[in-house]
């Protein structure tokens, strides 16, 4: 109800503040007999957490995660999965002269009306560190995909305005940026620096793919795949919009060239161009879903800016704290875990079906 | 879990299949004691029913509303209302000579990939129609709506390349195609039953705003007002992107110019170009939401396609049935009630909290 | 959250007041492919309807069904289906003497407390009418059990402090207060007729059995097979307690005695006096399940009474209505109906598991 | 789905096995602005932690409660919480010998059969350590009955036979049984003792009372108040039954005798015997809400039994481990929690009516 919770049979169930304790989360309805180790979420922690490279914040977090439940000899048990990941590197000091004031593009003032009192350091529960726990179980989820095949890939395919020319799935983890186009993503990272030197930052578009995916994944009605992974990626922070396929493009031409046109291969009807991204009717066609979603440029600059504070009066600020320049590289590793728990909880929903 | 009910403590559920006995909804968490008659459903229902105009499906259907439970001497009693509405003119016959196939841009190959068998006439469940019931769910959410004084208003912003050059809510009821631009709508209009004629279909843009929205509503984390406002419109059969605000544009400015610069106004915190569309960190923060979707052309069109049988042949078709010409006059009611019900929702969350 | 629907995968949702305009249900999570027919259904509700037999209210009603969706030819669709039950025979003047009254035993103070008016018309949604739309979706469960070979039975055991002696349940439809003891049920019908005679009623003892119920169904924690079980029987309402296997006397005995000794045959562990009524831990063992519920005497009795009026006056009643001298016999259906719905949520539920 | 989350606005997800790493739980929905700290957490811990008397198991754990998330200067934030406690005096070889052994009266083949593998070590996650979690939870729960005036008491009523001869609320925590007679708790005692000696176990029934709880509370139809509190009662291990008010005694009588007579007073309708424990058709009346539950004599008993071991070959065992001789004074307040959930979750949920 309080919006904690993501999936229907696969739940997951996030907690934690930025300058907390501790972040976490509890996944309930993971099949059991599922090898799991911490490793295989560490992996995935570890491409999101701060500190990674030259555009990334320096905030030092390890996010070393700790099983505290549903495993035992290496295996799932089919009871809840608690995950937690300790905070340590947090200078809540740094966040001391904004305490009373509303940050520009930030929770503050909406987080205050809606519930009348708020942690205010480093964002709080509004914090993009939350996030850190939906990969750990985004990484879970990844291991039932993977029992079937199925292989989800983000990558950046626009940052600063500058467009990935060509998409080579190989490239992503090879450069900072996670572009798939390493001399796109020179330019990228060198936009970045440009941005950050000059007090301010810069947005993107990141793209994901969902390869192997079966038909039949996704419900007709409210819980289209498509409508369930754009609550999942809009849920992500700094996301302004999502599209499918030919997306927006598509609101732009007629019928008869946006029709999937159908063809016949190896058993199974399949389109010619994918402009429906994969899906049609809100169920998974068995071609590759893809999806782009838009990426707003980071919310703290240390330029100045004018605020309000608490009391209504506007004030200047300048904001401390340490951040990352451009969310998407940082967020990539996001998009691929929100859409890894949408998978395979369609995945486990199918299974009452047939 | 088979994603037919929307909505947390504004529960709708809806049934029926196109050329079924009926359709309808029941919708449960309605407060007590709003005044309700069949007229505030019907007049919005009135908006979406086939064969209202020259530029929609000639299907003639009353789509006449039925409360059959809920209220009481004119007032909801706070237990389920359920909303009937049988179907009337479906001539079931058009699609005897698809049933075995799978047409271009429908859900008829995903649907039995899902579930093994399906009802083809009309598209069964996955049809267009089923949106009816979501309209008059809307209905009675505007009711709660109405008493904190906030609208909803979508219209076609675009509709086959054409743009809305400036924004008149008034005139948008005054059009066919609900545009909110009587210049633009009568080019709209030409460019439709262009395309008709051609045997094919235009696809277009919806805007949404919705006004007076207090600020609070939606949560910090998964179940932010964006997502589930890109939930509920993704959910919508034709509907191929989402952006709030700034939308994609966002992801190519810098955070100095995407910052909602904030200022201080009549008690309250605003900002100065509502680039966020009126949300942050996922809560409304008092400006107007504000967002567009994306509405692809009509997949049934009567050109000559190529489909797969049931038996993986290739065949030609020709789709006769009765179609729109262009989904989005009749979709902008539609985006409005899916709005409504996430509103509605978002209004009792927020009254477990304070 | 309203609490009208019952069920996790196999969602339950009733609507409708029992002298409104109809009752019925939708019924989501149903999978495809399972021959349905109105008949199923029908047969079930002739067991509950009024005015079956001497010993039951007289106001006729034929509770015909109507299924508006979800059926195809004969099969399950996997979308909702939506049971229709339209109301005839209700005499809504014989309520308006009681229209601000609050009758003893009955929920009208309670309902206005909770929603602030109130449909007070035969007890409006509160009456055990809306237990019909409860049978029509127990029979579909039925249909789901009868696949796996799963029978519930339910029976009069105790009436009016008449015990049945013996367990036959071949005669439970063969008499009209449904016990599996035809002497006993005899005497239970002559100590209803008496009891009526003297404008009293009076209670019993339900009793009934899930025969060839597979080990593994039900949960470990919170959703154990006897704690839903528990919380479908004691929705209905006049059941004032259940208890499982050896109940309130295991709280008498040793562990040494209560412990299901175990042994092993065909392949099987099973117990020696399935004490624990064939639930462990929650889960179900492969033994039947067995419980036993309490049903107060009927409320509505003809006898004068005293009554608090809306102003909160005392002011003396006589229950005009039609109403059953023992709820025992209609309500025999509706404990089976709730158990099947239980049954067929958790063997939805563990085939997401393995 | 996978039942490790209860409630619908004030949910609370349990994590852990018995000899696992920890055992926790993550509350969601707690309203902000409540003030919560450790000691009112623990206080209740203590209350049904092992080793606190000569009663109860040796297994000495402190149960020491750590708060992660969702407090902020001493107030809840209205963001999740999650608590923590981690297993210390866990000796987990004490199971090595019944590893392949199904345990009588015990979860062991049942849990199996459900997920195909298990933590055999001291019951894994079917273990009654689980509800030390539920203990935490309700301590929270507790702080929001406090603030309306709402309390739970709940006592052993009855022990190996012996029952409280008159209810003093007062004297509960004065005898290691907790029960409300001191006179029958020092039998109750010596019972259990000369039980134990014996190298067998004794049930008892718990009775709880709800005071001072406002009219108003649970729903009409599936979530009655009583259904609500029988799923949360019999979702405790050992509980075999529950009955509301006069419970199974009711349905020996009358309706003329039943029928809670009904009278003024303060402004209220109250009725002269409670017979009905505080609930009519599912809703508080303003009476307190009385309940009794069964409980069984503790399964593990250090008795010769005869087990099935996962060949399916029988054998002798004698239970090591450290187990309780009456299961009913830790019961007590697992009970109260329950039940304090329940209600929190009534009370948030009337505020979404009203």
């Amino acid at each position: 109800m309080a919006g904690n919770t993501f999936g229907n049979i696969f739940k997951v169930t996030t907690f934690g503040e930025s300058h907390g304790v501790a972040i976490g989360c509890v996944i309930d309805g993971v099949p059991p007999g599922i090898a799991l180790s911490p490793e295989d979420i560490q992996k995935d922690l570890d491409r999101r957490k701060p500190g990674q490279s030259e555009v990334t914040t320096p905030r030092q977090e390890s996010d070393t995660v700790e099983i505290l439940s549903g495993v035992f000899e290496g295996l799932t048990t089919g009871t809840p999965l608690a995950l937690l990941i300790r905070n340590k590197d947090h200078q809540s000091t740094d966040y001391d002269n904004i305490k009373n004031v509303f940050r520009p593009g930030h929770a503050d003032y909406t987080f205050l009306q809606k519930f009348g009192l708020r942690d205010h350091r480093g964002g709080g529960r509004s914090s993009g560190r939350e996030t850190a726990a939906r990969v750990a179980a985004g990484a879970v989820a990844k291991k039932i995909l993977a029992v079937k095949g199925i292989r989800i890939t983000a990558y950046s395919l626009v940052i600063a305005g500058i467009k990935a020319e060509h998409i080579d799935l190989t490239v992503i983890e090879k450069n900072i940026v996670r572009a798939p186009d390493l001399t796109a993503a020179d330019q990228m990272i060198s936009a970045i620096i440009a941005a950050r030197a000059n007090g301010d930052s810069v947005g993107g578009v990141i793209e994901a793919v969902i390869e192997n995916i079966p038909a039949g994944l996704g419900d007709p009605v409210f819980d289209k795949l498509d409508a369930k992974l754009a609550h999942a990626i809009m849920s992500i922070g700094a996301v302004k919009g999502i599209e499918f396929g030919a997306g927006f493009a598509a609101a732009l031409t007629r019928g008869s060239v946006n029709n999937d046109q159908i063809t016949v291969n190896n058993n199974a009807v399949v389109s010619r161009a994918n402009l429906a991204g994969g899906i049609a009717g809100g169920i998974s066609n068995g071609e590759p879903v893809v999806f782009r979603c838009a990426v707003k440029p980071t919310s703290s600059i240390s330029l100045h800016q004018t605020a309000a504070t608490q009391d209504l009066a506007l004030t200047d600020i300048t904001i401390k704290g340490r951040h990352d320049p451009c969310l998407c590289p940082r967020i990539v590793p996001v998009v691929e875990a929100m859409a890894a728990l949408v998978i395979a909880d369609c995945i486990l929903i199918q299974k009452t079906i047939r």
